[in-house]
């Protein structure tokens, strides 16, 4: 990982010594969260911005759920492993669905939706966790999109089952910038009831932008501020999102990575490495030797994915806005 | 349901008019915890009285983790399905494991502990629920049993991966009286950290036995009264368990609904229908052709568990200490 | 404390052996809720039955509040400090206020509520628990009474500054049965938005049965349930009511405490007894010589409430629907 | 409130486009951790950084208490009114005390655990929230400092009575130094289990480094990640850190604001203003007639504490690192 684009870092330093109002009721912010506004075609949408990832998944969840309700989310879901229970930890079940590359299995989850809503009937809701969310990333964990009809069929299913859905878009930039994605800002904005804009993976030093399309949910900043994710200096968010959100550069820094990881796919694939799933977006999962990895570790920097036999095991190569053709030229070269 | 053994009641009319300490500090409640200590074979053992089957399992399990910390339960298990999500409302997560009949699949744990922990050590434990407990019933939400094989295997993997071992024991008493069963009450208070010995569904009016055998384990009695979980009249609690450990009525009790039970199989399956699943204590599980169940319904009592095509439900019978043959009779005369 | 009143021990004897449905939705409960509702004249009124008072103030409590929402209690309120911080553990922030002999002063209220709002305003509310709920005890911890005026200013202050009032009950039925007491059951019906009507402190067993007039506020079930606060045989809670509120057994048994009290108080004046408080119910407060303790305890069950000074304690007697005319000859003799 | 200091902003623009390690496992924060662990003296303290004021303090807290125990804090105590609930909301309850001037009162605090403590005794801990940890600021949120003899007092009543002492840092680099100040950083981690050094008042972008000295306290990563605490590109607080801690700057920074506060209150009291309460640090707290109030908004900033009386308000002026000479005089000319 990098720090910030160097625009974002511009900006922050240009107006470091001004004197500006704390926690998040600044002018910047007011702005950013108008640029936002325009971008998703949602004039009335409640914008909100945190600091990371776990928290902003955590309030929004806690916004949407009351007792014994629960959101659904794929089995590999961010939520559902990589977040130290913080949902948990809020009071709210994770309902594990079945995934698919990192997607909820749609088919699989209309059955569940409707056998589950049954039982709920027969025995009694109130022995339950009922479902209430659904989440789903964007791209997912494993780099892959759900298309314009699969999230117009999921958007379907909330409003038969009565279900928020929430998407978590930690790295919406990524998706939104794949040449094989059809959805677009407006469409997320359409769809969801609420979602949010990565900002820490996509350019920004830290910072989510939460966006509340449906008024139903209230995401109230006395609920930020208790859980500990309104900053102080609010206006460092609002800076930065204010810039991601002019003249495209948000956009623009996401393709880069995505046009930077499609080459490196086909330059691995040149190369005879087998592609251990097929991502159009900035990570890249590919299977290595094993025994290579101790010289490569020294080189490049990837993450280990897992162990997928005796003699091989699957890393992830992720690409930025501040990928470079040399060193995607370099990369090659240690493989 | 019914109400209590008719000697739970008789104790408690005797001592109605009596004045007793509150709280669970009374004569009665202490004299029943010696009687289970000496039961158990425990004389160690911490016993604490509570109401509840959903309120014990919220404080016991309250009790043993810590922060991103969770407890794996077979996928079936209570805690994971009926509890209208009381351990995530603790702040833990129910982590689900693969069930076969109720039960745990011990090599399907072996593998995902192994594997897991492996990902914790690569990735770091800090992003991911921890497991530090595992739930299992006994016997189980399916009738089922663990054998004295498999709880000792469970208790190996336990010493082995750092984790407590915790039975419910809401249906204990059936299990324990299930001629099927090679498993005896010492051997449960040997091989758990904590359990609890069910006094709701086995002849009390209500009521919970919580035994921990394991003093890194504390059951606090400030935990139980800010959960909510403290009888004010606590005695009431106290006399129940004196009279079921007094003269093994505990296990006269379970071994009449057992055998009930057994004979009612005898008689489902004499008179040709399909049981669901081999279940050798007081829960039977019966293949019903669904268009009886109208008529039926007006005659016995069951439990719809499920429907399994479309003309057959999966129903229950539940059996317990005040099931008499001419009860039994009747059922069989109305299938 | 003693056990139940014989009437309700008959009934519970006479349907013990009965098979009834359990988790509340039995024929008992369905008729007792609608008796109180009756003699509440809140036609349209949720009735709920709990097990006990700690559980139901923390359902109630956590059912009303969002967020940094907090509720405003008397310094000496049950909530504040004899719950183990059940309210926290709900996560909520109970807001203690100023009180004299167990009742919120009023005056103090009015002037902190106004002068707060103006912090929130000028400040921003976010940093803030915002109160949202009045809590206040009927009678009080230390036996006193609100009157119908004091209970109509605290309704118009919850009007006027958006908070609900919640009565906690426990000893309802003494406080409606003083003399001294000019609200009744209907008026507290009326003037709270929820309140519960103590059974555990009034003749039952156990038992408490929450009254909510307000439908903005949702006491559900699933709440209940996840709370571990659903009795199993759930049919104990309403046959225990609907025989409390059968020929004004509730009043009845209320009126003998409080006259029997009424009479101690007097015995004890006549004996030259300091009262240390004017309680009109059943609670009473008497200044004892502390060297007299020893001998007294063995002889009569008192609370020590606290020490005086050097040579006195503070001890309490309370009385009940059992406690007769030659017990309380007794006491007196032994003063 | 402005940016960070010059020379935190330089070293983050040098490093920004270095690759590095995220979630604060990088050598920036080890470096930073080594720099704090010299400065307090204290070579085996856990050092742990965290993003904002109210998450560590929510962090912090629930990693010291466990069910039904509670913190005391100062009845003005920043987690007592200014942080939303954020305790609460992790379970716990704050337990007021009797503050002057932002300070607590230790006479009192002694005589409330002498008094309750018994109570504990008589009436059993588990009724109860019991008081395991207190919690002072340093400075205060009014300005105020205690003393080393104060401190050194606090820690024999933590000592005596079982308690955690943890002070919480915000302001700490404005209490050291002050000229009034008898206490040292290393007499910090000396008599404190837990403490923060505040960064985002003294100097950073954001960032307070969390120094537990004694290791009964664990403040893990997994706690932090879970509560949504751990930044993911955790470099940018072992950056600042690094650099606030290498020659003295945190010293510097502090030492230039709280002389500053001090030269305004000279020229405060030169021009006859009433001082509200007299602060040796860089809060400057003064009476001012509300008439003047907006005229003077226009030109400085401050913050409303209080109305004081019909013709007039008390509000704060802040000064920080960057606060100058030539501000200073514009400020006074404007009074």
């Amino acid at each position: 990982m990098e720090g910030a684009h160097p625009e974002i870092m511009r900006r922050l330093n240009e107006i470091n010594l001004d004197k500006t109002e704390g926690y998040g009721i600044d002018p910047y912010s007011a702005h950013a969260m108008e640029l936002i506004r325009e971008a998703c075609q949602a004039p009335k949408a409640e914008v909100r911005f945190l600091v990371g990832g776990t928290q902003t998944n955590a309030v929004v969840i806690d916004s949407m759920l009351r007792f014994n309700e629960g959101i659904i989310a794929p089995q590999t879901g961010h939520i559902n492993v990589h977040e130290a229970g913080a949902i948990e930890a809020c009071g709210h079940k994770v309902i594990p669905a079945k995934a698919v590359l990192g997607k909820i299995d749609l088919d699989a989850l209309e059955t569940y939706l409707e056998t589950f809503t049954e039982e709920l009937n027969a025995v009694g809701w109130e022995h339950y966790v009922v479902p209430r969310a659904i989440y789903v990333s964007m791209s997912t964990e494993l780099g892959t999109l759900y298309s314009l009809a699969e999230l117009t069929r999921l958007r379907g299913l909330c409003d038969r089952f009565n279900l928020y859905l929430y998407i978590d878009g930690a790295r919406l930039g990524y998706a939104l910038a794949a040449p094989a994605c059809d959805v677009t800002l407006p469409d997320v904005a359409r769809l969801a009831d609420v979602f949010y804009i990565g900002g820490t993976k996509v350019g920004a030093l830290f910072g989510e932008a939460v966006v509340v399309t449906n008024p139903a949910i209230q995401v109230t900043r006395g609920h930020i501020k208790g859980r500990g994710a309104m900053l102080a200096k609010g206006w460092l968010l609002g800076v930065q999102f204010e810039t991601l959100f002019t003249d495209g550069l948000y956009f623009k820094i996401a393709r880069n990575a995505v046009m930077q990881a499609l080459k490196l796919r086909d330059g691995l694939v040149e190369k005879g490495y087998e592609i251990y799933l097929d991502s159009p977006t900035n990570q890249q999962f590919v299977v290595m030797p094993t025994k290579r990895l101790e010289t490569l570790s020294q080189k490049v920097g990837y993450d280990v994915i897992c162990t997928l036999d005796a003699q091989n095991t699957v890393i992830r190569f992720c690409t930025s806005w501040a990928t470079t053709d040399a060193q995607l030229a370099h990369l090659i070269s240690c493989l």
